[in-house]
């Protein structure tokens, strides 16, 4: 293919000022347009010939099976740990990991570590798994997760003292950035102690916020749960004089399953996302427009990540914890109190449900395209840690299943762009301003 | 970000034989294994000045509004027409589009051509219908068309006749491979004409077979409901002594389907699909191993898309059509007769369900996230529309929106392929061995 | 409470003819209408005395756990067969009976018996199961049936002969008609052999055709199924020009799914049911009522229950089986082909799809309210069969769970009333008119 | 039929003293077992004969249409108003009712009341909304009330007011125990004014609480939907070490969401409904018996009606309103808090999610049983109301539908009966003891 292939056809030169410009003047969503220099490779990818003297391309490793591999699987032990909090798809994956190790490697010593990293810490008393075909044929069904998880950090030496007693060669970690950051501490002290075992990290976050993954497993199925607690806002708001449905969703820094989901169901009025601050007072507050649009309609869908507008609270609201820090402001229960108490003062009746899903969209069994996806991220990841590769992830990134060091994706945290195509669409869908005064 | 930041850790060389190799020798889905050449561009960016004199990269062009357009929203007037075959998310599109069309550009004469391209011609008597807002406001909870579909071609002299009769300015077609030809020729003609009329398409196909595009819209919702008629004929086959459950699935050249829905629901033995042949007979073939997994397991699930073994019918079997032509084969009731005939021929019980849930997975509403795919690309089309774009469709491409020129989809079937990672994961799903006679 | 405390106030005396008459002729559902004499009990319970004279009412034993057993759980040992076609809940119904045993009893001996009655056979050579609490656990959450089931008799002496070798203390039978029909004949032999051997059914059938049980397990789940599938088949109708939707459900003797399907989702345009003839030609036929409905409408749904319009069948389309009897017509298929032909012949497009869903609907997991009904049922059968009942069956008679001797289950089938208010309530969802010329 | 042809077989005299007994002992649930003289009627029909001198046993008039009715249709204008809370399908009754109207009766002078009483009193400026089938034909695939709903009482007069100033003949008020006590003010005004409107009200409430109805409408989809909130509590139970999920469910005066639920998914370990006091503290309290639970098993589900545990607060906890009345405590969120002091107290880790699923519950559409039986009480209401009944409401009793005069449905609240079979099952199912200290 050439490149004059890809052309396409105009009926003439565009020359008339874009519409969307004037009307939502210069805001977040609405000062990026595309130019025409702006463009998307066809062929993403890259065959690299190892004699250039040039510098290769940014690139991700492919995954997949090779030909070669780094372990005897005959001898070979490995072990799985679920760690930080749910999110559909886990046993899913951890079932594919387990059966592509005893099906196509022969791999048949897998066990499970409890609780996450607390499963390695003898303290805890929390028994070690053997995990079998047979004992992982039905788990993919279930919600939760069959290991058990845990929250926190543990000593770095206790883990390993742990890995080097179990006489394990090969781990797989399925995690979010803690866990990530503490692959990369363990395989610090691994190499330390000159020891041979591979850690292989399977990235889990239900905020979809890690970067370098274009979509982390579970997220789609969270989009849909979240999607039908908006649909019981939205008949909550209509089922009442003056209704508002306030729905908080998960995403402590960045708004994706709350963007997503506005986007499923377009009955949100108002999305509030961490990435975009917002005020609550003034003449552009978010409670000024919500006065108007329950004046104009009736009725008003909310919805709120749960990391949004911490910019709103007094360090009163916050109140500090033991070591003096600022707590994190629980933006649900507060704005249900700020939306009751301007009502109240305008005489206005407000009948305001408030939503808290989080706990049911996470539980829940993963959806089929989820249930495709984490066996394809098992799959890479056995194959990946069978060669011998460690310090790494496996990730779908663009499509692709590839290898991404796991230092790259700790860098920074994956957040809504407030100038991409996503939060545009968001605006679009919910005709909401700008909430910011000047 | 620098070339070696995406360099992975190895524990050492490998140097073991992978034992796939082995175990499943050379055949389809096994042949390929990852070189470590092998990478995937991390940026699949391009910004391309226009004076280079390089030729550019083989790029697609980034959809998305442009600060400029070529129709004036307030006299312009467009119509949206859905073609082909049902699939989940057509409501939903046009629902996008409508909207997108309105609220954002201002464009308030949208109409509907009811049943296909039957509505443009004058002698089907359908009505034209006014798209309003309030109208397409609650469709995308719906399945099937809210603007009805035909199948089949009519004139193009007609339907550009009829464009200029309603004095369109723009045309967005919903279609597949055919509506695709369709609207290059449509094109064509306008241009002829001298005609200042874009034509925007939006591919659609639930078999998931048009190139260039990652993944159609409504597929996703398809392979979830396939997963459950697969569920289904799970309980069928082990529910009955010597219990088989048969399942039909679309795909007609390529499968997509079969094979998706196969990994959704690893409990499936065999998965048959048009671009991967397979014998009935013979040492190697699908009756003898399905024999086999019967007397050691005593159920099996056979999943087979609709134009898979064509190879396997005889000339008496398909019969021709009135222009002499062979008839396409149904393999489904095929396979049914043939498998029972087998085992009475060996004199041994079987109970064999056969299952074709076509029209039931083609006709449910899409889930949420179809829901935001489709909104995506009812914004690309729109956008894409106004700034004067013809002849082109907008594409999903490995997680961007694009714009892809007509005649590049329509010159191949986007397959699986038998060498790719998608059928070597169905392969290690099922356990099955290639079905081919020496 | 007295008399009097029911009765209804009432604005004056009702003069005026019911235009309801006037409308629908004296056709089926329109003939009987309730007149100021028909009341209903408001206590369906009666204490007897037994030293009454009087002959007692007709009434059925109430269910539950009594005071004192029969059998010495810790001495006893139970079985479990599954019998006939699947229908959702019987993994829920097993359950229930397995805890109920073990927790409530303590009876530990319980085993199951594979492929319903051929699992008693030796030839077959099916093994038993042991059914431990562990095993069952998570078995409600499946369809299908976790025992499997096979249709037919076997040797009632052969049975018997297997509870004497396996020293079965008490045998639940889960099934229809037969398996009643077969619990009788078991009870029989059991009795001619002296033994103490006590058998207690619990009614299973799709078609809700038992009589004495108000509803039947797994029914409520099946009109949700089929409901689904009616919808899709609405999409489709309305999605062609001059589309057809023909759905053909359960219910070979009794219509109740499709006359429940068709009120729950009032798309459907015709409903045949067994109970109620219709002719197909002439100038009340359905023919002739579906090409008025399309000319008026263009599109409509047709629902018919599998056992409708055997009338119809010429014996030419039936054919003779081996023994020379009239085969059963499948008017699914038969519907197809004569509707095609019919518009066919008048020169008119139409798009007829045909959707049979039945191994869909009978094989999903049972929904939680057939799940907490499963569980009632299983209580009350282990607490009558505990007790020492034999040759009955637990049921639900309006709303109360009680005894039924399988003698007064087996004498009739039931069906839906044509003069009822299930018919009517059909016919005025539909607004269908009833179909026999004169 | 006769009376002896209802007889059970027997293996032979019951004996044996039940374990149950020994087991459970003397405690709500297992007190009353059934003794042999305890029946229920085969036959719930009763034909009275008006001259009869006997008092008549106690009935309720069958429902259904008449021969004769009271009103004539072609003058009759009718209106439609819903109270209270939500409660899965009130849009499906409203329709219903609106169709039966139409097209059974000819009445085509059908009005919706918005936002409940409010929509009567000018003040609340709230519109009246024409009913037509066009308007409502699809309104019952949607959750929530698409007429709106308010709490809350209005003046009697001004309601009346309205209705002659509207005109109307018939009112159906649809709505729970404040709405027929409303409904019965209303009849008593009417009456006394002389007027000639009748007034038929339908029963709802999620909870299921309204005495002589079997079971309200919505009640199945509310169980549904709580069972699915229990899953998620059982995997976050299970997920976390020392998991508890503890789920708020509705039922202020009446635990039968919560027990029906708990049965439907027998996850749960603790079930606590207003109608069984428990203890918090003592060695027979909820705490103790949850710390051996977590102690044994490492997780535990607790399931919590909103109007349990009343008697567990101090005057302290709960406060006093304006009126100087105590105010309900919030059980939900004070467990929440008393568990887990309890544990810190003990110094155990303890996980414990929360979850009050409440909202997203009762706005979903109800399922197609719902569907169906809130189809037959609209005709039911229908037919009564053209027949000039009136002060009187419809009802599924023991599944016959009858007019029940709404006097005597206000005089109780219906409770789950601590000695039925209900709280038995549940005790069983949860294998809980009766927390109750001496």
């Amino acid at each position: 293919m050439k490149p004059e292939d890809t052309k396409i056809q105009s009926l003439g030169p565009a020359k008339i000022q874009n519409p969307i410009i004037t009307r939502q003047g210069d805001s977040p969503g609405f000062r990026h347009f595309i130019d025409n220099n702006e463009f998307v490779r066809v062929n993403p990818f890259v065959m690299d010939t190892a004699d250039s003297c040039e510098p290769r391309e940014v690139t991700f490793e492919l995954a997949g099976p090779r030909s070669k591999i780094y372990f005897d699987p005959t001898k070979l032990k490995a072990a799985i740990v679920t760690c930080g909090g749910m999110c559909p798809g886990i046993n899913s994956l951890v079932r594919s990991i387990v059966l592509q190790l005893h099906h196509i490697y022969g791999v048949t010593n897998v066990v499970g570590i409890k609780f996450g990293l607390q499963g390695f810490i003898p303290k805890f008393g929390h028994d070690i798994v053997e995990l079998t075909p047979t004992l992982v044929e039905g788990i993919h069904g279930r919600g939760g997760s069959y290991l058990g998880m845990s929250r926190g950090s543990q000593s770095m030496e206790e883990i390993v003292d742990s890995l080097e007693r179990l006489n394990l060669g090969l781990l797989f970690m399925i995690g979010g950035d803690g866990t990530l950051r503490a692959s990369r501490a363990i395989v610090e002290e691994i190499t330390k102690r000159g020891l041979k075992t591979g850690v292989v990290s399977i990235p889990k976050t239900i905020d979809n916020d890690i970067c370098f993954v274009s979509k982390t497993f579970g997220f789609q199925t969270a989009v849909e749960e979240a999607a039908q607690a908006i649909l019981g806002a939205h008949n909550e708001a209509t089922g009442a004089p003056n209704g508002v449905g306030l729905v908080k969703l998960m995403g402590r820094m960045s708004g994706f399953v709350a963007a997503h989901a506005t986007l499923a169901l377009t009955e949100v009025n108002f999305c509030l996302i961490p990435e975009v601050e917002f005020d609550l007072e003034g003449e552009r507050g978010l409670l000024k427009h919500l006065e108007d649009r329950i004046r104009d309609r009736g009725h008003a869908v909310v919805v709120v990540a749960e990391g949004a507008g911490q910019n709103i609270f007094t360090e009163e609201d916050l109140g500090r914890d033991a070591s003096g820090n600022l707590r994190l402001g629980d933006i649900g229960t507060y704005l249900k109190k700020r939306i009751n108490q301007h009502f109240e003062g305008k005489n206005i009746e407000l009948n305001l449900k408030y939503i808290d899903p989080s706990y049911l969209i996470r539980s829940v069994p993963c959806n089929s395209n989820d249930r495709i996806y984490t066996g394809f991220l098992g799959h890479a990841a056995v194959h990946a840690a069978l060669t011998g590769k460690t310090g790494m992830m496996v990730s779908q990134w663009d499509n692709h299943f590839v290898h991404v060091p796991v230092e790259l994706a700790i860098k920074n945290r994956k957040k809504v762009d407030p100038e991409g195509s996503l939060w545009r669409s968001v605006r679009e869908a919910t005709g909401q301003p700008h909430m910011v005064n000047e």
